[in-house]
């Protein structure tokens, strides 16, 4: 009987088909758990907050920990159930070192090593690694999968964007850097202290703590910044591109599966769509 | 007699026949009173404007909150003229309980609290919700249902752009939070002081009152700049999209109706999409 | 001969056909002469460049003015061979009356209102007016035809963007003041001066010179930057559904023009756009 | 032999065919050092990290250069393959003189002015227009083409779009200027000065160093920066708008080169769009 239960643990703590209900109620419970221990991450880093309760926070940190640590025992047991995973030593292992496997090890981890004298901050921003884990969500959300698609489908375009970007951050940095030093040797230091503006230019964020002050500066600021919005302005159309270009592809492919007998030779009167036979 | 009229003071105030012209009236001269009203809130506030004709202030305020209570009990009393709402106390009651009834209520019943002894500041609050009830107007305007088609057809998408925006934003302010804590523990003192900064710069506004020092932070600001960049980006795609798909879909409805006689040759009578017999 | 010349100097002035050369040299002389003009209206505002050569500024201007002063005077005495203003006294009034006539009038009378003791600073202001005649060049470019058409198309929506955006700032500014004030009674002293707050944060500008700073004020500011990038994406969105669909507009109006005898029916043969004879 | 050596080496480093792994190799060998050129500059002006190893950081330059150098050498002296260049003296110049030749000198020669007793700073910031030279990459890269192509075809409401930002800085600037410079004398003071805030402003950047504190300016102040939202959405609509035209293009290219006889029915053999003669 063991290996029937190990399948079934496989399924519900991985595989999860549409109708399993178990599946669906542990990965809903699971996330849940998640979203709750993120939230008393982030509620805990409030001093006032934490002082009220400690006990309850590090009672519910130990607890989820302890949920998370046998959700991530069960899961290395069964995925020998995986054909990729199927032998029993080195499957684990290939297993424990896919992406997600390892993330899941590194937000637990931690909290064990405290006892072996390692720093609880340390311990406390590997936590935040569990928010990854809400990628498993994404096979519940359709429209999930429409954005990564329209992403996909333009990923050239878009990689390109970002090289561009990078190309104009060190040259505006760098422009910027040999026109402010003097007139501003403390916020324009150095090259990778000037690409701290063109950030917060190129991106029109804007914080305000470094700026040109010389007339040439600002000249040079004024491009880069108007330069900016265009920047912003490309993924924006290539995204929408690629939204429509999707769009148009499904309907065509409907339109294609519902309306195929009306292509007929108007003189003979033949299907068009079947090849001639041979005269 | 009376329920005739009961039916007449229900149309005027609630649903308005697109040639009932004493319904528009009554419309236009509410909606012109909440401008009215809510202009009037906004220049009280300003202390120096407020002192040259205070009585002038309080008296607009309480002749338009009598205007709107006398509209209320016309709503609430023939509010039963709707078979929804029929029941003389039930309907009523639950007819007080809809949204746009239970507004219009909180907006003009702090004002009766004064006299009980309420807090002034607590009742000019309340004010602020009139403008809620300028969503009557929507019904005049043809624009705003295709905007709201437009966003409503992608709906599935927006969401998941918000959802996409709050993960990145406890992500941010999570990460940055174990960066920039020790450099400035005044600024970035916690992880929600840390997503004030983080939204700050996702939604590229960046006042500048937080941004990071150390150069671990301003690397990971940078980044997260940049992914700003695109989450303006992917709703604007996503929005320009659903606009144009709407319009194709108004157009190939058009084609629609006004070609239908396409479907059969108006000489011979026969279904153009059907292959002709063999002669 | 007067009548002939008055023509002529109405065609130069005014109308301008396609092939009228000396039309389009004197528009593009006095288009020059504007940018001039604005170009040293902006420099002469900086101190150390007015004080190296202020008669040449002086003169410069006084001769533009004069120049300007012709131009005008030759538009109202030949206007009247516009049938619209043929009236010889009347018709020269209700021309001078026309925005632009009446714009080319006032960027000009405050230099000789200077003689009769107006303020230099008030005749200065009003000598950007003249940018507004580069409008004149809007005839050249047929580029900005299209901008024009696409943002007339969705004027609607567009209208609708700007009234959304005007109510979101009433009521982001109400909120935030009644939820700032009493932390920052300087910055949130009333309403309108929350607006200032609430335009920077919704455009994403964020100066940084005012921001809540309460928990609360945080939560509302976070919420309503949020909705900034919305307001962002939504007029991008509209404007770019609208350049589509002008350019899909266009290429079917050419394929009507150049396929017409594609329908014809298959089972009689006859062209499907010819009505059929009376049986 | 010298002729053909002489044809391989331009090959090499100039035309590059497809299939010519050479001179694949030596252009990613080549841009492969110019980025690490280009770090080696970005580091060295972090002054904490040049003087750890400053021997290193000025030998790597040095052998850069003189790659740079032989490159160059090698560049001149094959040119003449080229027929627009075959004259060994003329044809040379020429070669010289263009942009991608004189950049690449103007990148190498501070070097050598060094010892001629030029400015450290100055040969330093020269180095930067390396960077230019990573324009070469491109034709290695489809997506970028897509980019450009969708950006050439919208030139004209692009350079319009640029130019109605340049009018609109100059009269924002202008305004705000005679609004605010008697209340703030040194941030406004001249209309260039005003412009910097402009910008600023209009690109939504908003770096928060000048802004109005008058009634007057804050409230044109908002209008700009609403009109600055409108700015940043209209490229963005013209280059989505562009980027689908030109999907469309391409896939109807497709379709006509995939399915030409469709126009001829494969069974009779006469044209489709030609009407059937009479039984």
């Amino acid at each position: 009987m063991r290996p029937s239960l190990r399948r079934r643990v496989h399924e519900i703590v991985e595989v999860g088909g549409d109708n399993d209900r178990t599946s669906r109620l542990f990965d809903v419970a699971l996330i849940t758990l998640i979203f709750l221990n993120v939230t008393a991450l982030v509620l805990e880093t409030v001093h006032s907050l934490y002082v009220q309760a400690p006990v309850a926070f590090d009672v519910f940190e130990a607890s989820s920990v302890m949920v998370f640590t046998l959700e991530y025992a069960f899961r290395i047991w069964s995925c020998v159930e995986d054909p990729r995973y199927a032998h029993p030593v080195w499957g684990r292992l290939r297993f424990a070192m896919t992406p997600m496997a390892f993330v899941d090890l590194i937000a637990i981890l931690p909290f064990y090593l405290i006892f072996l004298g390692a720093d609880l901050r340390f311990a406390r921003s590997f936590r935040l690694l569990r928010l990854l884990r809400v990628a498993k969500l994404t096979r519940y959300v359709e429209a999930l999968e429409s954005i990564k698609r329209a992403l996909a489908s333009r990923s050239g375009e878009l990689v390109i964007t970002i090289a561009v970007i990078g190309l104009l951050l060190v040259g505006a940095a760098g422009m910027m850097f040999f026109v402010e030093h003097k007139a501003q040797p403390e916020a324009f230091s150095s090259i990778p202290a000037a690409m701290w503006w063109a950030v917060a230019t190129l991106t029109t964020v804007g914080y305000g703590d470094v700026y040109p002050v010389t007339a040439w500066g600002r000249l040079l600021g004024a491009v880069i910044a108007i330069l900016g919005v265009g920047l912003v302005a490309l993924p924006a159309g290539i995204i929408s591109g690629a939204f429509l270009e999707e769009l148009q592809q499904k309907r065509r492919a409907e339109r294609r599966s519902t309306s195929p007998p009306e292509a007929v030779c108007p003189h003979c009167g033949e299907r068009l769509d079947r090849a001639p036979e041979d005269p």
